[in-house]
C-alpha cells in the first residue's frame, strides 16, 4: 500500500470493516507514515446538498492538481456497512480519476467504533499519500462530533430550510463548525439564516470568528471562497490534531475491549456462565456487569 | 426513593450525572425493583413539534390516572449537560402536578454514555414507580438508536418537510420505528409524506406493518390514535427488554471502564508514563494503547 497499490489500500479497508487481527499491528506501522494529510469534515442535516459540494470540492482540489480521498459517512444506516450509498453514484465521475479515492461507511454500533473506523479510514489514505481527506457526515448530533474530531477542519452546511436546527442545535454547531456554509443561497430564506448565523458567531466569545460563506453548490457558486476560508484556517492550524492523541488513544483501548466484551457476551469466552445465567434466568444486568468488573484486572 | 420520596429520586439522578462510586451498587438494588413501567421513545428531527406532541401524550396518559416519566435528551447539546433546555418550559405547566417528573438530559461523550444514563434514569423512574417513561430525542442518528433500544416502543415522529430525511435515512427509520407519526398534518405536502411512509412499510418484509398516523399536535388531533395504536403494540410486546440485557450488561462494563480509562488518561494511575510520552512525544497512540492493552488482564 505503502508504494500506491491502490488494491492494496482496498483490501486494508476491509481490515477495518472485520476488525481484523492484525489490524492493531498494521495500524501502528501505517501511522508512522501519516501527517501529510489535510482532513476536512462536511457535516449538516440530511437535503442540504453535502454531496454536491463534496463532488464540486473534489474538482476544485484536483485543478489544484492535489490527491483526493473521501469518506462518506451514513451513521444512520444500519444496514449499509461498507456499501456505495445512492447518493454516491453521482460522484462515479471521479472513479475514472486515479488521484480521486470514495469509500462509504454504514453504522459501527455504538461505542465509537464510527469514530474509530473513520479514523482508521484516514489514516490509512494519509499513508498512502492522499493530500486532502474529505469526510462527509449526515447530522450533527453526538456521533458526528466524535467524527469530526478527526477532521483538521469541520464545515457546517446548511440551507435556508435549516432554522429549526440553527434554533434546536445551536451550542452542538458552535462546538463542531470551523466554517459555516449556507447551501442553496438562492432560495427564499437564505439571507435571513445567513444574519442568524453571523449573529450566533458575533455571540461566541472565541478570538476566532467562525466564517459564514455562502454558496449554490450545483452551479459552482461560492466553491472557490470555500477553498480559500479552508486554507486560512488551515494556515492558523499546523499544529493539528496532536492534542486529540489521548481521546484517539483511549478510542483504540476502547474499541479493542468493546470487540473481546463482544465475543464474551456471545458465549465464547470465560465468561460463559454468567452470560447463560443473564439470558436464560433474566439475571440483574448490573450484577452481572459488576462480577464481570471484578474479572478484569490491570496488573 | 422506593418509598416515593422525589427529593431521594432526584438525589439519585445526580448521582447518575456525576457517575457516583455508589452507582453500580445503588442500580443493582434499584432493579430489582423495576419492570412495571412502559417505556415509550419519542424521536425526529427538530422542528417536528416532539415536545408539543410529549406535553400532550402526558396530559392524555394523565387522563388515565397513569403516572409519568419524561426524560427530555439533546445529544447534540455538549453544553447543556443536566440543565433544562428551552422547550421544557412549555412544559412547566405539568411541573405542579405531583404525578409527573421531567428530567433534561445532554450529551455524554462517546462510547454509550447517553444510552447508559438513559437507561439509569429509566430504572430509576421505573423503581420509583411510574407506569409510563416518555424518552424524548432529537435526530435519527446512530446515538438516538442506541437510546432507543432503552425503550419497548418508539415513535418516529416526522412533519411534512421531512420528505429529504424519509430518502436519505431509510434503513435507519425502518430499524428504529415502532409507529410512525405525521405532526402537522394540516401543513402542505402531508399526504404525500404519509404516502411515502405507508410505501416505505409495505416494501419492509417484517409481518408485523408498521403503523402510520397523522396527528396535529398543537390541537390535540391524533394523539388519541396514537396512544391506541401504542397499547396496541404494548400488548404483543409484553417480552419487553428482556432481548437486550446481553447489551444492557455490556453498556453498563464498558462504561465503568471507560470512566476508568479517562481518569488512566488524565495521568492519575498507572499508565501515567505511557500517556506523558504520548502527549508530550506525540508517540503513536496506536502503540500506546497496545501497551496499556497488553496491561489490562482478564483472570
Amino acid at each position: 500500500m505503502l508504494k500506491g497499490d491502490k488494491r492494496a489500500l482496498s483490501r486494508l479497508m476491509t481490515y477495518v470493516d472485520n476488525r481484523h487481527e492484525d489490524l492493531m499491528k498494521i495500524m501502528k506501522e501505517v501511522y508512522s507514515h501519516c501527517g501529510k494529510a489535510y482532513r476536512i469534515g462536511i457535516t449538516g442535516p440530511p437535503g442540504a446538498g453535502k454531496s454536491t459540494l463534496v463532488d464540486k470540492l473534489i474538482h476544485a482540489f484536483r485543478k489544484q492538481k492535489k490527491k483526493v480521498g473521501v469518506i462518506a459517512i451514513d451513521p444512520s444506516s444500519p444496514f449499509t456497512g461498507g456499501a456505495v450509498l445512492g447518493d454516491r453514484i453521482r460522484m462515479t465521475e471521479h472513479g475514472a480519476d486515479d488521484d480521486v479515492f470514495i469509500r462509504s461507511l454504514g453504522s459501527r454500533g455504538s461505542h465509537g467504533g464510527l469514530s474509530r473506523a473513520t479514523r482508521d479510514i484516514a489514516n490509512l489514505m494519509d499513508a498512502f499519500g492522499f493530500d486532502i481527506i474529505l469526510i462527509e457526515t449526515v447530522g450533527v448530533g453526538q456521533t458526528e462530533l466524535d467524527i469530526m474530531a478527526v477532521a483538521h477542519t469541520t464545515v457546517v452546511v446548511l440551507v435556508p430550510e435549516s432554522g429549526d436546527t440553527i434554533q434546536t442545535m445551536k451550542a452542538g454547531l458552535m462546538e463542531i463548525a470551523d466554517v459555516f456554509v449556507v447551501n442553496k443561497a438562492d432560495r427564499e430564506g437564505a439571507d435571513r439564516i445567513f444574519a442568524e448565523l453571523r449573529a450566533l458567531v458575533e455571540m461566541a466569545s472565541s478570538t476566532q470568528k467562525v466564517p459564514v460563506l455562502k454558496t449554490q453548490a450545483i452551479s459552482n457558486k461560492g466553491i472557490d471562497e470555500l477553498i480559500c476560508a479552508i486554507e486560512n484556517i488551515s494556515r492558523e492550524n499546523k499544529a493539528g490534531l496532536k492534542g486529540l492523541l489521548k481521546e484517539e488513544c483511549t478510542d483504540i483501548v476502547l474499541a479493542e475491549l468493546h470487540q473481546k466484551l463482544k465475543a464474551e457476551m456471545e458465549g465464547k469466552g470465560m465468561f460463559t456462565a454468567l452470560v447463560k445465567n443473564l439470558a436464560e434466568k433474566h439475571h440483574n444486568p448490573y450484577e452481572t456487569a459488576a462480577e464481570i468488573l471484578e474479572k478484569i484486572k490491570v496488573k
